[in-house]
C-alpha cells in the first residue's frame, strides 16, 4: 500500500505540482513520508472535467448499482485494516480506539446510504395523473422525481479524518444521489486521504464505474479550494470546517456567474443551559459528564459544548467543579499546530476580557498541545463582549452565570445560530420554561434535553446543521439520510410516454416505493 | 373599498413617504387614483419588526389554525368580487376572463396549502426511538420535524397580479409554513395589491391572528427591495421577475453578515424541440398551438416558449407557418411601458444580428404595445450569438434550424438553465433520442412531451423552477405543495420529555400523519 502523494484524478494519477508538504505526526512533530504534491489549476480542471464526463453515465445507473458501489467502498475501507488505523493515528494523534470507531461510523454511513438507495423512496416520487376530458382544459399527466445535481466538490474536515473526510458523509450522500465527487483532502491527514481514496477507487473499478466518479486533490493553500468552487462544472459544495474558511467558499460560490449551493457546517459553541433545580441533586455528576464532553477528542468536535449557562448560584459551583477536573488534566496534542496556537491565543484573549476569570487550566505541555480550560463570567460580560459566543476550537468551556430568567433569555437571544443546545431543566413543569424552549428552538438545529451534545447519532431523524453561522443553509443536514437532499433536485415530466419514465414513476410502481399519487402517499 | 395608497404594516397604516406614483392603465395610459406612497426605511424596519413579533405566536399555532387563515383569506379575496377584477384589469390590461381565472388559481393555491396543513404530513416527522440498554453507548431518542424559518419577504410579480403577487404562491407557502410575510408590491398594480392585502388582513383580524403576520409595502425603486433583503430580521426571500432584478437580490442576500436564501424564479426561453417526424403530419396544427402559447397574455409568461428548435427543413416551414399567424396579429398593450420598450428594442436588436431574419411581425400600434414577432435563424447564428438564448419578455419566438442531430445537441448543451423544455419527437423510438432527453433533463426543471409549456398546472407533482438562471436554487419550486419546503427547516429534539413534543412527534401519532419511524414510513 504505497502512497505516492499524487493527485488521483479518476483512475489516473497526476503529479504536476510541487511536492511541498507532508503529513505531520502531532506527537513527534515529525513529517511523515511521502511528500504530497499541490494540485495545479490544470489538475483542478481535469478533475472536474472527469467528474462531468462521469456524471451522465453515473447518475443513469439504477440506484441498486450505486448502492453496490457504496457497499463495496465500505468493504475496501475495512480491508485497509491496521494500515489505515496506523496512518490516521500518526497524522492526527487520535487514539486507535477512536479511529477504529470512526472507521465503523464511516462504513456504516456508506451502508446506510446504500440501504436508502435500495429502498428507493428517497427520490420523493410524485404523480398527478392526467385527465384528457377535464374542462375547460385537459389535465396533463405530471410525474416528479429527484435526480442528481451534478459534480460535487467536498472539502474534507480535519477533525474527522474518516467520517467527514474523503469517504465521509458528504461524499457518501453525493455519490448516493448520483453525483461524481472531487474531494479536496485536508492537509492535516493527506496519507489517510490517499489510502481511503484508493480504496473507493478500487471499489469503483471493480464495478466498472465511469472514470471520474471520484477524484482526490491536495491543496494546503486556500487557492485550490477557491479554484474548485469557482470551476464552472462544479454544481454544489460540501464543507465541514471553520466559519472563516466556510464563509470564504460561500462568498466565492455566490459570486460565480452561476451561483451554486455551498453546504458548509461551520461549528458553534453548543450552549448547555442549566436551570436551578437541575444541578442540585448531583452537581458533581453533571460536572463530570460536561467536562468529559468538553474535552472529548481534545475538544475537537463541532458539537463540543463551549458554553455553559447556569441560573443563579449553582453556576459558580458547577464552574468550580469543572475547573477541578481541568486542573487535574494534562495537555494533549491537537490535530495540527495551528489549531493549538489558535487555542492558546483564544484562551488568553478571553481571559483578558473584563469580568472573565480563568478558573482552572490543565498543565501546559509541549508546543502543539492544548490544556483543558474552564472560564467563568457573569452574563453581563457576555452581553458586552459578543466574541465570547464565538467558537474556540479546543477543550475549553465558558461557564456563564445568569442572575435571573430575564438575563438568561437575553443571553440566549444574543446567541448566533448553533448546531445544538442542551437543556438541563430539572423537574420543573414545562410551562415554567416554555419561553426558553421556544427561544432555543429558533437558535439551533438540535435541542437536547439532558445528555451531552457530542457523540452525534447517525440516524434518519438526526439533524446536524443550524442557523447561520452554524451552517450555511439552515434547511440542510450533513448527518443522517436527509443529507442526500442537498445533492438532488426535482424534475417534472409532463405527459411523458410511459417507456421513457424512470421505474420510480411508472404505473404499477414496480419498485414498491412510497409515492405521492394524486395527493395521497402510497406504495401501491 | 377605499384605497389609501399607504403602507399596510400589520393592522396599521403608515404614510411616511412621498405619494410619488400610481397605477397606470396600459390601455389609456392614464394614471389611476389614488397616489401611492413609497415606503421609507423606517417603514421597512417597522414591517420587519412587526413580522418578527408575530413570528413566535404565529408559528406556534396548530396547523389547522393556519389552514383556517388561508381559507379565510381565499374567501375574503373572492368577496372582493368585481371590484378586484376591475381594478386588476385596469392596472394590467389583462382581459377580465384571465383575471377571474387567475383569481381562481390564487384562491385554489391558498386552499391547497390549507389542505396540506390539515393533512399534516408535510412536516416530514422522523422518529428514531432510543434504547437506553444499547452497548457501548445508550441510543438517544431522536425526533425531527420541520418548523418555520422566520419572517419572509415576498416580491410580487408584474405578470401574475394575483397568483404570484400579494396572496400568491410565495405568500401562501410562507404563511402555511408559519412564516409572517412582508410583501413588496409590484408598482405595476399597486391598487390590486392593496385590495388583496386588505382582504388577507381582514381574514387575519377575524381570526385574531398576531399583528404583523402580513404587511404590504410599496417601493417602485430598487432601494426598497434592497433594504428589505438586507434587513437583519428577514430570514428568506421569495421573488418572481427578471434575471437582473433577481440576481441583484441574490447578491444582496449573499453579502449580508448572515446570508439568507433567496428563492427567485427568473424566467427562461423554454425551448420547444421539434424532431423531423413530429411536424410532418400536422405542421399547421403544431404552428397554431405554438403560436397561441407564444402570444398568450401578450407573451408575458415565464413559461412562454421563446425558442423553437427544429431539425432539418421542417424548421423553415414551421417558422413560416408561425410567421403567418404573427402577420395577421395586431399589437396589444403590455403590463407597463418599460416592458413594451424593452420588447421593441429586443426584437430590433436580434433582427440586426448576422443570420437572424424577422419572418413576420404583427402591425405596430400605439406606444406601450407589443406586436407578435417570429424570428428565424440557423443554429450557427445562435452558437455565435449566445444572447439569442436570453429571455425576451413578450410575444416573440425564435425558430432555429439545426442541420443535424449533432448541431441540435450542441445547441441544447449551450442553453442556460430553463424552467421547461418541450419535446415533439414524433413516433420515433425512445432509443433514437435518449441522448437528447438526457441532455434536456440536465437543463430544465420540467420536461414536456408535446403540448405547450404555458398553462402551468398547480399540483403536488408540479415543479416550477430550474437550473440557474431559470431560478436561484435548482432544488426549489415556486408552484405546487413542495413550495412550502422553501420556508421551513428541520429541528431535531433529542431525549425530549413527551409533554414538550409537538403532536406530530408524539408516540401514538395522534394526528395520523405519515412519519419515518425507526427507518420505516408509517401512519401508525
Amino acid at each position: 500500500m504505497e502512497l505516492t502523494g499524487n493527485q488521483l484524478i479518476g483512475y489516473a494519477e497526476s503529479g504536476e505540482g510541487p511536492a511541498s508538504f507532508g503529513g505531520v505526526d502531532p506527537r513527534s512533530r515529525s513529517t511523515l513520508p511521502p511528500r504530497f504534491r499541490e494540485a495545479t489549476e490544470n489538475e483542478v480542471d481535469r478533475a472536474l472535467v472527469a467528474a462531468e464526463a462521469a456524471f451522465e453515465p453515473y447518475r443513469s445507473l439504477p440506484g441498486e448499482q450505486r448502492a453496490a458501489f457504496l457497499r463495496a467502498a465500505a468493504r475496501e475501507i475495512e480491508a485497509l485494516g491496521e494500515t489505515l488505523v496506523e496512518r490516521t493515528c500518526a497524522e492526527t494523534a487520535l487514539p486507535a480506539a477512536r479511529v477504529r470507531a470512526e472507521r465503523g461510523r464511516t462504513t456504516a454511513q456508506l451502508v446506510a446510504f446504500a440501504e436508502l438507495l435500495e429502498e428507493g423512496s428517497w427520490v420523493e416520487a410524485r404523480i398527478d395523473r392526467g385527465d384528457p376530458q377535464r374542462q375547460p382544459l385537459p389535465k396533463p399527466d405530471l410525474r416528479r422525481i429527484k435526480i442528481a445535481i451534478g459534480p460535487v466538490v467536498v472539502f474534507a474536515a480535519s477533525n474527522f479524518p474518516l467520517a467527514f473526510s474523503v469517504a465521509g458523509g458528504d461524499t457518501a450522500s453525493a455519490l448516493a444521489a448520483g453525483c461524481p465527487v472531487v474531494v479536496k483532502a485536508h492537509p492535516a491527514h493527506p496519507g489517510t486521504s490517499e489510502l481511503v481514496a484508493r480504496a473507493v477507487l478500487r471499489a469503483a473499478r471493480t464495478l466498472d464505474l465511469p472514470d471520474g466518479v471520484l477524484s482526490l486533490l491536495h491543496g494546503p493553500r486556500p487557492a485550490t479550494g477557491q479554484a474548485l468552487v469557482r470551476h464552472p462544472l462544479t454544481r454544489a459544495v460540501g464543507f465541514t470546517g471553520s466559519l472563516r474558511a466556510g464563509r470564504a467558499l460561500m462568498d466565492a460560490a455566490a459570486a460565480r456567474p452561476e451561483p451554486i449551493p455551498v453546504h458548509a457546517e461551520m461549528g458553534s459553541v453548543n450552549p448547555v443551559v442549566v436551570l436551578p433545580r437541575a444541578a442540585e441533586h448531583d452537581l458533581e455528576g453533571l460536572a463530570a459528564r460536561l467536562y468529559a464532553s468538553c474535552t472529548l477528542g481534545v475538544g475537537q468536535y463541532c458539537t463540543q459544548p463551549g458554553l455553559v449557562v447556569a441560573l443563579g448560584p449553582d453556576a459558580r459551583a458547577l464552574a468550580d467543579a469543572l475547573a477541578r477536573h481541568a486542573l487535574e488534566a494534562t495537555a494533549e496534542p491537537m490535530l495540527y499546530d495551528d489549531l493549538a496556537d489558535a487555542y492558546a491565543a483564544g484562551v488568553q484573549q478571553r481571559t483578558k476580557l473584563d469580568g472573565v476569570e480563568l478558573l482552572g487550566q490543565g498543565e501546559a505541555a509541549a508546543d502543539g498541545t492544548a490544556a483543558p480550560a474552564v472560564l467563568y463570567c457573569a452574563a453581563r460580560a457576555v452581553l458586552e463582549h459578543a466574541e465570547l459566543l464565538d467558537e474556540l476550537f479546543g477543550p475549553v468551556t465558558l461557564v456563564v452565570e445568569a442572575a435571573d430568567g430575564a438575563e438568561l433569555l437575553a443571553l440566549i437571544e444574543r446567541l448566533p445560530g448553533q448546531l445544538s443546545a442542551t437543556l438541563y431543566a430539572g423537574d420543573g413543569g414545562a410551562s415554567e420554561y416554555a419561553t426558553l424552549i421556544r427561544t432555543l428552538e429558533r437558535k439551533v438545529g438540535r435541542l437536547l434535553f439532558g445528555g451531552v451534545p457530542t457523540g452525534l447519532e447517525v440516524a434518519p431523524a438526526m439533524h446536524h446543521g443550524g442557523p447561520y453561522p452554524a451552517s450555511s443553509d439552515v434547511r440542510a443536514t450533513s448527518v443522517g439520510s436527509a443529507a442526500i437532499d442537498r445533492f438532488a433536485r426535482p424534475i417534472c415530466y409532463q405527459d411523458a410516454p410511459p417507456a421513457l419514465l424512470p421505474a420510480a414513476l411508472r404505473d404499477g410502481n414496480p419498485s414498491r416505493i412510497l409515492r405521492l399519487v394524486d395527493g395521497t402517499w402510497t406504495r401501491s
